[in-house]
């Protein structure tokens, strides 16, 4: 056990942060899976109805990292009900050498939401026009005020509108996040209104009917949609995809499966030959993104393997002169 | 972290081990899964050529047990030249009221390597005959040796041969286990013989060409091939599934696609229409099993997530005195 490096969410929480460091990781991965050379199997997904639950399971194997993070992350839906988070899990950090467990990393999901967030702020530096000022949220959860924080790191944020089902929750979070960090940030509680006011537009949400319309959308504007993880959720009326010059995913495998690209696939709105480029490829230059301040530009954010292998080893980096 | 159990290597050896409560534990789970209720994922396996190494991970949901397991073994298999065994791993419990979890068991594959020599032992009990007192091993490595063990603990093994393709490999495992356990073990280095010998013969070895001809068998004989889990592997002669009377696999659609079935099928020696008992129906009564003493039966392991999680159940069992 001597060799195992155990890590606690306490642990973990105190030295790594969802800051510019952890954005230039997260944009590394990408990039790195846009090059070649990575490995990254479909997703495990164990579904347990029995007891409202579910487990993912992601990998990815990078090349030239020391290790690879196999993550588990279990979704038990009946947990708010207990006081308990729905959300939490580990990961398992493996030689690429031997194979052997070099450290596990008890997050309870932490090290994801900061990978999570921190993809956004990398979508939005790639993606949205360089002036972006103005920011909505869709969604009042902890992605939400992670998301909001990811832009400010990449965009020079000035103000952001929350909207939420749930107005009290967009109040609460407009409050927090306007005494926490010197934006000003405001509750809207009509869709419209706040998809209207805003460069950019993230949307959080767990929904299973779009929240988005493609009539709100106006030049000029950037979406990030990373609510969807499963096959059932849906976040963007699918005409957003059509209305939009350029629809990017995380990887086009997980999107058209789980992602804002499954229903416009269904709806006939895409074909499955469409050349679709993945966030890596505009990172690395082997697609032009944004051609211009009007285009209206979507990212499709699903959440990868690369990004957790990535963000393990950042966090296992932060612990080293411990080693 | 307090809540979370820690259980190492040693520690895990020091309590469970391949004896009859655990070939119990495994037969158990074999029928849990012919009841219905299992969840069980198809394999998240990733390759990673680069390094020559590659990793399964296995999961199952049980419905009544209060934990689930999820198992990574990776095969790193440049490691031997490096001092170190090709596999490792660990399996993570986690708990079915919550998701959240409840131990990592640092076991490197013990685990495995009993739940896999327990699942050699059920078939055994379940197709063999039950007067089955010659056993020919195919194969010299850790599993050779413990599906000897196992079958010795469920049927009256006196004597038994070893067949491997390094004959001095055979020879001293033959001698260790005639030393240690009591029976009269040889070493054979003409497969037939060996084959012809025995009523029950397990095949253990990674070998990618059948190592075992259909015309060696004869009436009574039960085999077990284990070696295979991965589509690349084959130990049967494809004919012996057409010579015996009873094929049985411990997951049909796994060993459609990595046991012994696959060549079988390639081979067009069966169809994928015809029926096939699993283990477990053959433990719950579902499926009659061996009906006469002269019949060949066939059992095809290529390893399950529900042996992972029962297993996993007992060990932390084993400590939950301690807790």
């Amino acid at each position: 056990m001597s060799d195992i490096r155990i890590l606690t969410e306490d642990q973990l929480r105190q030295r790594v942060h969802l800051d510019a460091t952890a954005i230039d990781v997260i944009e590394n991965a990408f990039a790195t899976l846009s090059k070649g050379g990575v490995v990254m199997p479909p997703i495990l997904s164990m579904h347990m109805p029995d007891v409202n639950g579910e487990l993912d399971v992601k990998t990815a194997y990078v090349p030239g990292l020391p290790g690879f993070a196999v993550k588990l992350s279990p979704g038990f839906f009946d947990n708010p009900g207990k006081g308990l988070p729905s959300t939490s899990g580990l990961m398992v950090v493996l030689s690429t050498e031997t194979g052997r467990v070099q450290a596990v990393l008890l997050d309870n999901g932490y090290l994801t939401d900061v990978r999570t967030a921190a993809a956004g702020g990398v979508a939005a530096r790639h993606l949205s026009r360089a002036d972006a000022s103005r920011a909505a949220i869709f969604g009042a959860g902890l992605q939400a005020r992670m998301q909001l924080q990811a832009l400010a790191l990449v965009r020079p944020i000035q103000e952001a509108v929350i909207w939420a089902r749930d107005p009290q929750k967009a109040e609460a979070l407009a409050s927090d996040m306007t005494r926490d960090h010197g934006m000003v940030v405001r509750a809207e509680a009509d869709p419209e209104k706040a998809a209207s006011f805003a460069d950019v537009i993230v949307t959080t949400t767990p929904a299973s009917q779009p929240i988005l319309r493609a009539e709100w959308l106006r030049p000029g504007q950037h979406i990030t949609a990373m609510g969807s993880d499963q096959s059932g959720k849906n976040e963007l009326d699918p005409h957003c995809l059509d209305r939009a010059s350029l629809y990017v995913a995380d990887r086009v495998s997980q999107t058209k499966l789980m992602g804002e690209l499954r229903a416009a696939l269904n709806a006939g709105l895409l074909s499955d030959s469409d050349p679709i480029p993945e966030l890596g490829d505009i990172i690395t230059g082997r697609h032009s993104g944004r051609t211009s301040p009007d285009q209206i530009t979507i990212a499709d954010l699903t959440g990868t393997g690369v990004q957790d292998t990535a963000i393990a080893t950042h966090a296992l980096a932060a612990f080293s002169h411990e080693i």
